[in-house]
Formats: C-alpha cells, sequence, structure tokens
C-alpha cells in the first residue's frame, strides 16, 4: 500500500528501539533483578520490592549474566571488553549500593557459561587454544580448573560441585550432564541412556535437576552427583502434564523444596510451580522468575506485545503489571493476524512457522521470509524488533522453524546436524512457497532475510534458488565454512564440528561462496566489523566476487560492534539500511 | 549544541535534497532549458518563454549534455546505461515535443565532452583502450574521427570544425587547443606560446573563441582555425576589466556578434556583455545563460542560497525570479557567516578557503574540514547539500581550496601536478590548524572529510597525519593508485599520467594504503558499488588491512551507483551515513 520515505522508516525503528526489552533474573536480596534496554544499551536494573523503586545497576552493556542469589547483594555478570569481539571479562555489581567492579582480573576470553552461588562463580570460557572451566571467588581469585576437549557449558555451582553439560561423548548429536567436584576436582559425566540429549543441570546440595529426552519426549530428572540414580519429577498437580511441554526454558527448586519450570511448546510457554500452571498472559516469558515469599515476577512478551514485568499472586493468581510497555497505537494497528501454522516440506516433514501478517500490506504482498540464527534457537511468539519493524512497515513476515531448531523436540533440533545448509534451507524455500499458495506473499515481492545463521541461509538461498527472491538481507552472515573454521575459537570450532557432524568435506558444497556465481538478487550484506562469530573477512572476499562478477550489491559494516548485539544504537544500524533497502526493492 | 538523532539528521536531509538544483544550459526554440533535481532526479527541464510553463523532458537521471542551439528543438545528452559504471550513450529529446530518443546507437562509452550545432554532435569518448573524436548525426549515422593519444576534451562543433583542448604536446602542465576539420580530416593543436594553458575553444564560422594564459591572466582570445593569428578580446565596456576575473566559466557569442563572458574570481562569478556587466546577485552562476532578445535567464547559487532562476531585462536591469527556491527558516537560521579567507601554508603560500560557521555549533566547536573533488575544482560560494547539512546540523566546514584548485590561476592549479597527496594535502592540515587558530575548530572534535580526490586526502590525512583528526569519512575515494591506474580505462590512465607527471615511482609514496598501519581515526568508508574512476576493488582490500589491524572503521557500499551522483536517493544513500556517523564522533 503506501510507501515510506527513509524518515517514516527511522521514525518507526526510533519508536521500536525506545520500547524495552525486559527480562528477569531472579531475585537478590529482595530486589528483582532484570536485563533491560531501556536507556538504549542493555543493563541490569533492580526493582526494590519494599518500594517498587527501580534503578539501573550498571552503564556500559554487558553480556552474560548469572542467577541472582537470594541472599547475596552481588550480582555477577559478563562483559565485552573488546569492541564486540566477544571477549569478556567477569564484573559484579551490588544491588543495594550500586558499585560496579571487575571481580576478576583474568585474560579477556569468551566466556559462554556463568554461575554464581553467593560466594564462587563459575564459568566455562574459551580462548583460541582451548575450552576450560573456571573458578573465581570473590575475593578475586581465580583458577583455571579443567580444560574441557568438547563443546560444553557450565550452568550452576554450590560448595561442593560445578554442574554443566556438553557433547561429552564426542557424539554430535548428543549432550551429556557434567559434575566437577570442587573437593576432589574428579570430573564425571553422566547420561541416563547414551544417545539422549541432557542439558542444562541445576544443582542443590546432593541433587540435580536436568531436562532428558532419554524416555522420549524431554523432561525433568533428579539425580545425586555421586550415585547418579536417576528419577522422573512428578509434580503434585497436573496441569504440567497437561499442558505436555515440548521443552523447558528454565527450572529450579522454590525455597520450600518445590519444583517450578517453565514449559515450552508451539513458541509459547507457560510457568508451573510443582506442576500448578501460574496463570500468565499468552506468549513467552523472559528469563527466569522472581519468587519471592507468595509472589511471582515474570516478563511476558508475545510477537504483537512488548515485554511487560507482572507480579502474580501465588495465592490469588492475581496479577498486576509493575512495569508498563506498550506500542503505540499507530504501530499497534499495523500489525495482523499473528499465526503459527505446520506446512509440509520437501521430504514431506511438517515444518512449524510464525506467520505475522501486516495490515500495512496487501494481500497477497511485499513479503520477507525471515530466518532465524542459531541454527538452534527458533522464532516463538516473542517480542522482536526486527519482526516487528518489517510488519509495521508494510511486510508479511513469515518465520519459519525449520529443521534443526529448538522448541520442537530434540529429534526435530538434530535434524540439521551433518545437514547445515541442506534440509534446513529447503525448509525455508517451502516457507516462501507455502505463502505464495496461501496468498500471503507475493511472489513477486518476496525477500529472505535473516542474521548469523540466518544471514547464512539467506546467502546460501539467493545462490543455490536465485529465482525465488526480489533481494536478499544477510546481516552477520556466513559464505565460507572453511575459512570461518579457520578463524574460529576453540568453541566455535566446536560448534562448527559439531553442527557438521565432523563432516568437513561438506564445507565448500555448503558454502554460499561456492554459488557466488549464480546470485542474481540484489544482495543487502550488514556485517558486524569485530564479529568473531561470523568473522568479516571472508565477507569482504565474498563482496569482491561480487563486485568482479557485475552483481548488485550493497554493503554496510557496521563499527566497533561484534556478533552480539548489545545496544540500540547497534540495533539501529543493522536495522536500518535493511529497511531502506527492502523498501526500495520490494515496494517501487 | 545539542546533539541529533538519526530522525534529526534524516528529516534535515530529506529537505536539502528536495531543494533543487537549477542550472541553465540555454535556449532552444523559445525555451530555456535547464538541469533540475526538481523530482530527486538529474533531468533536463525547459521552460517555454512565452507562457513561463515548466515541462520535465527526461525521466531517467542524465549524464551531460550539449549546449543547446536556439533554432533547432533537438536537446543532445548522454546517460549512463551501465549502472553507474560511466558507460554513456548519446540521447536527444525534442523540447516541444518531449519526444526523447537514442541519437546514435555507439557501444557505451565514456564520453566527456559532447557538442551540438543542430545538425551534428561531435563529442570525445573513452573506452578501455583508447580515446577519440566521434561524430553522429540526427539520421542515426555515426562515426570515430580520430584517435587521440592524450587527454582531451571536445568543446564546439560546426559545420566546418570540431574544436576542443587537451594536454596535446604531452606536457601534463599545459593545455592546447586543437581543430579538426571535417572537411580536410586535418587534426591541428594550437598554442599561442608553447607552456601556456588554452581551453575551452567555441567555434562561430571561421573564427575560435578561447581561454588562455600565455599572457600571463587568463583572458580570452580569438583566432581562426586556418592561420591562427590570434588577438585579444576587447570590450566596449570596463567592467570585466575593473572586475579582473581570475579565470572564466562560460562564454560565447550573442546573436548580434557581442560576447559574452562570466567571469570568476574568489569562488564568485560575474556576467558580463561586451565588457558590461549584468547584475546577478552575489554566488556564482551555474551554466550558461540563456540569451533571449534582451532578456538573459541565469541561475545563481551561494553558500546559504539555494539557486533560484532570474529573468534579468538587459535594458532595464531588472531582475525578477522565474523559479524561486528557498530554503526553510528553521535550517537558513543555523547557517553563520560565510567567509573568504586565505591562510600561510607550511611553505608560505596563500590558500584561499570558505568558511561556513554554524549556528547551531558553540565556539570553537565540531567541525570538518570538507576537501573538494578533482583535484582540479574548487569549492566557491556556491550552493552545495554536503556543506549545507554539515552546517545545519551543527559543524563548522571549513574548506580549503588547497593547491591544485581552480579558480585562482593556471599557476595555482598546476601546483599539485607531480605532486598529489603532496602540498595539497599540507594545505589540508594547515586548513584545520588556522581553523583551531580563530576559535572556530575544536581541535579534539574536527573530521576531514571529502569525496572523490577529497576522499583520496581523507585517507591520505589520517594515515599520515593521523593525531589531528578524531575522524574521517572517505567517500568514493582512493587508496592505491598503482591498482586503480591499473583498473582504469584510457581516459583514467591519461588522467593519473598528467596528475602524476608520469611520476610513477610516486604511486606508493602517495597511497593511503601505504600508510594503513598508522591510521587510529575512526573510518567511515562510503564507496559506489560500481565507481569506474575510483574502483572498489582497492577499497575492500583496504578495508581488509584495517580489519587485520585491528583499526575501527564503518563501510557503506552503495548498490547500482557509480561516482557519478544522479539522483537524490543516491546522495542520501553517500550522505546519511557521513552524518550519522559524525555524530556520534564528534559531539557524543
Amino acid at each position: 500500500m503506501g510507501s515510506s520515505s527513509i524518515s517514516d522508516i527511522i521514525k518507526t525503528l526510533e519508536i521500536l528501539v525506545k520500547i524495552p526489552i525486559y527480562t528477569t533474573l531472579g531475585i537478590s536480596q529482595n530486589n528483582l533483578v532484570y536485563l533491560s534496554t531501556e536507556e538504549g544499551i542493555r543493563s541490569l536494573w533492580s526493582m526494590d520490592l519494599a518500594t517498587k523503586e527501580l534503578k539501573k545497576l550498571t552503564t556500559e552493556p554487558i553480556h552474560s549474566v548469572a542467577i541472582p542469589v537470594k541472599t547475596s547483594p552481588y550480582i555477577i555478570f559478563t562483559r565485552d571488553v573488546a569492541k564486540g569481539k566477544e571477549l569478556h571479562k567477569v564484573f559484579y555489581v551490588n544491588v543495594l549500593s550500586g558499585v560496579e567492579k571487575l571481580l576478576v582480573d583474568t585474560p579477556p576470553m569468551r566466556i559462554f557459561g556463568i554461575s554464581f552461588d553467593g560466594f564462587r562463580a563459575a564459568f566455562t570460557a574459551a580462548t583460541a587454544e582451548d575450552i576450560a572451566i573456571y573458578l573465581a571467588k570473590k575475593d578475586g581469585s581465580w583458577e583455571k580448573l579443567i580444560k574441557l576437549e568438547t563443546l560444553a557449558f557450565v550452568t550452576d555451582v554450590n560448595d561442593k560441585y560445578i554442574v554443566g553439560y556438553g557433547n561429552l561423548r564426542k557424539d554430535p548429536k548428543t549432550f551429556e550432564i557434567f559434575t566437577y567436584s570442587l573437593e576432589t576436582s574428579e570430573f564425571k559425566a553422566y547420561t541416563p541412556k547414551p544417545g539422549s540429549q541432557n542439558k542444562t543441570p541445576r544443582v542443590k546440595e546432593e541433587s540435580i535437576l536436568f531436562e532428558s529426552n532419554f524416555e522420549g519426549t524431554n523432561r525433568l530428572y533428579l539425580c545425586s552427583p555421586e550415585n547418579n540414580a536417576v528419577k522422573k519429577v512428578e509434580f503434585t498437580h497436573r496441569d504440567y502434564d497437561i499442558y505436555n511441554p515440548v521443552e523447558h526454558d528454565a527450572y529450579g527448586w522454590l525455597d520450600d523444596g518445590k519444583i517450578w519450570a517453565i514449559g515450552r511448546k508451539n513458541g509459547r510457554s507457560k510457568l508451573f510451580i510443582d506442576g500448578k500452571e501460574v496463570p500468565t498472559p499468552s506468549g513467552t516469558i523472559h528469563g527466569i522468575p522472581g519468587f519471592l515469599e507468595s509472589k511471582v515476577f515474570v516478563a511476558v512478551s508475545s510477537l504483537s506485545t512488548p515485554p511487560k514485568v507482572f507480579e502474580i499472586s501465588l495465592e490469588s493468581k492475581e496479577s498486576n503489571i509493575v512495569i508498563n510497555n506498550t506500542l503505540p497505537k499507530e504501530l499497534e494497528e499495523k500489525i495482523g493476524e499473528v499465526k503459527h501454522v505446520r506446512y509440509r516440506s520437501f521430504d514431506g516433514l511438517e515444518i512449524p512457522m510464525y506467520v505475522v501478517e501486516s495490515k500495512a500490506a496487501s494481500k497477497p504482498g511485499p513479503s520477507v521470509i525471515y530466518v532465524h540464527g542459531g541454527p538452534w534457537a527458533e522464532v516463538g511468539d516473542v517480542w522482536s524488533i526486527s519482526i516487528a519493524s518489517l510488519v509495521t512497515l508494510g511486510y508479511h513476515v513469515l518465520a519459519p522453524n525449520f529443521r534443526g531448531s529448538t522448541g520442537y523436540g530434540e529429534e526435530f533440533r538434530i535434524l540439521d546436524i551433518g545437514d547445515p545448509g541442506g534440509g534446513d534451507l529447503l525448509d525455508v524455500v517451502h516457507a516462501r512457497n507455502w505463502g505464495v499458495k496461501n496468498n500471503i506473499v507475493d511472489e513477486n515481492s518476496v525477500a529472505i532475510m535473516g542474521y548469523s545463521y540466518g544471514g547464512y541461509m539467506t546467502f546460501l538461498a539467493v545462490g543455490k534458488h536465485p529465482n525465488l527472491w526480489k533481494c536478499g538481507v544477510a546481516g552477520a552472515g556466513i559464505v565460507d565454512w572453511g575459512k570461518m573454521y579457520d578463524l574460529s575459537d576453540a568453541i566455535f570450532r566446536k560448534f562448527i564440528e559439531v553442527l557438521f557432524a565432523n563432516r568437513r568435506n561438506l564445507f565448500k558444497e555448503r558454502s554460499p561462496i561456492t554459488y557466488v556465481n549464480k546470485v542474481t538478487a540484489p544482495l543487502c550484506i550488514i556485517h558486524p566489523q569485530n564479529d568473531t562469530r561470523t568473522p568479516l573477512k571472508p565477507i569482504l572476499r565474498y563482496m569482491n566476487e561480487l563486485l568482479e562478477l557485475g552483481k548488485t550489491f550493497e554493503a554496510h559494516i557496521i563499527p566497533d560492534m561484534g556478533h552480539f548485539i548489545a545496544t540500540m544504537d547497534d540495533a539501529i544500524k543493522i536495522l536500518l539500511p535493511a529497511l531502506v533497502f527492502l523498501e526500495k526493492q520490494l515496494k517501487s
């Protein structure tokens, strides 16, 4: 319908980035701790639960945060210290005083799993050479405990154990849990059944709570670090079983020993305490709820509703908004129907997909096939600035959860292991075709767009299926698996090995640069300068090839930024060129 | 003094690009023919001088235009047919019917001088292999008349002669005029005095009018194509001599045989008829005036006033605006004092410079040293979207006319021949220092910015004088003269040979890539994808070096665009990233 000037686009985008993301993290000293982008930067905030006063705890952008401990005022978090290169150090902030300090002066490393028990922090970190488990204490001391020869993540710590999970059997299709004894330094891997997926152990005294699919479906289990006798978690209430979740976003123990869990299905999630549902709005619960006495604090959003923070009484089930967040009416009324659909792909496999129609577009109309990153991730019913900006600016968005996506069970997730850019790419192609057949997508005005693995799929799609796309937008994408492998640090080499199931002979066939000569659609390439996951260097080579071949492309290299988007300024730098490009390509 | 959001920046920019450029070209069949960007694209327009009705003659962007002929309805022009690669074909449009057609179906070539006499068009054009003079006729026939082994331009044609000028003696510091006889095919070069500069001959029957400095100052001379007896043009009126121009932008004969001339001095110009000044507003006259009976039509602008078209009565000297064009008050009031200053450079040479202060900046305040392209060009007192956007967004702009600039005499112009990136670069450095000393430039908040040769100077300045700049913005710049020479077509190879006075051993020393390791200031690199003057390929290599060296840079590659900016959309794509970058670097 109408076209937008750059002013219109930036106006919409500036409104959208000013709508904060809220993710609760837990409770520390009577404060709800949460992540927010409220002042444009991914920061830690606290809400004093007595006064409801909000306080910004950190100024510079932060990366990951250990789940807070109720009895400790210290919040442990990591921060990039290398301009987006994802070389982190560990910091803490005192939730009461607001004082922020470096916790331990390690060399900068890629830290990708960090836990805290009030006294010690444990984390997994990678350098160019190795992956290892580290322990840090409040007194500033730290040690490298043990090297890991595989992809693995610390997920919890207490005074006796560090626990986590990883590809410990070196089978790319399985995950095992591990315990590291702080007393004996013994590292033990455990799986209830070889070939099963076991993830995200939490530890409480001598009890380990984890998710496993060894009996078929992902369910929660308990075991002890010592004898590992495994026991399925049985709840008092039936809501959980009736809901029948496919996966779990988070779980743990309440103070009284009851187990809470956020179950997940079809891109939405629900919170259960001892099997009883805590009523939350439809959509996705962000992060770890804060449990305090008879109240729970959760942040919830959906594809059409930005995240709000709710306080829910566990007794009355009454719910109050404690942090509100609304979309201006003029944008809200452009978001049309949100549908969760399933379509059959090339081989008959059912692929789930979110479809968000735009009321600012005709039907069929200009559309974007939005390919998520990961690949082990999903587009759920959760607030997304990218999708919201596309829809409000007049594009129908189809976001396929191609094979390999999370949220639909482990069997589905592992389907792209050993086959990246194979079946998953065809699933994306079939998402487009479904949209055309269902009269949503104008087949002459459809773009493919994605970031990270979604950028990879975009590059590959315009090379292998050139006639299907009016244009492509590839953010932080991958064009050459071989070159990327050579440029990766230890953890990303492992990641690539797992993803390809060690089939390195596939690198060339699955690399977009192999098909650069076949590209016909104009490409918009957006890439962070300091990206260490999907490095820029091979992209520059790809651009040179496009140039030599006389292909139409534009490129935007974003300075001092890495793969991870930690500020809203960076979000604008990534999205604005994409939206201006789409406007020209799909609407004029 | 306040900071601007991206919305503010794009709002300002969208206002500025909507202010059209007007350049008159002459009269055709009682119509004033002019160039305008009124609908966002560089197009030919006409004004019916009986009804004052305006008509857009061309839709797709055009490149250059031959001066119209009063008695012919055909306007001959060139247009890029290769997505900005500056491969042109010759078209015509009938000013009465508005019908537009291809004139001759030549291969696409870089056409850089075209003239028309109502019956035939003559032009100089370059391919990868050679430079030659071509003749095209209205019946669609065309021929390649003669190859030229040097940098040369056709500037006029009649039924007997094609005339033009170039480095015909292969001396990089001189220009000679030439005549090509259409009757005998004889090509003759002429200079009144070896070592002098002779330019832009116009031909009328057996008379040639040209500019020469063989007697010291650039003056107009007449000669005949046959015997070349040269005679200085003497005017009846004294205004011209009193004004004492340094150069001439244009000249020719009126119907009654009188000579008109636009003289130029200190970045401003004035129109004279037979030596008598035609009163025009202060600033710069754009293009070729339209003379009709006792009226003259001129477009005039200044650094603070967008171009308007005036109708001036030669009898009463009364002047009326026939096409108005105003800057909105909120932008106008941000433009401060416009000063033409001179400062001493490293060697004592006086360098002229335009300084435009911003009322939206403190003093001293954030400033941009704006380096013009060319290098044989200047920043005069003429409307510039780039300078206007910088000033209205809160930067003082200093635009030095470094040695090598036009507008200050031939002796000054040839000072960079054999020394590009030498003395001229130091002049630019001294412009910055002058600004600091004169309390205009905040020495901690000064950028260097330029396009084309100005982009080259930017790359070189941040490499050779890294501590002077907070940041740099290089548009369509040059980083490697050797690589650029290899990638150039015949005319740009000649251009480089002349600029370096054949000192190829200087290529490396004067190439920014040689100093890439010394860069410390963040760089914003903006480059058209299809640029054939300053090709992208070496820039990609330079980016790769910046990346490997861990330098901060951002880059924006503009698709389907060449060196020449023919649409306002492209102007926005070039300027917006620059302005967003400067905002962050100089104001936060």
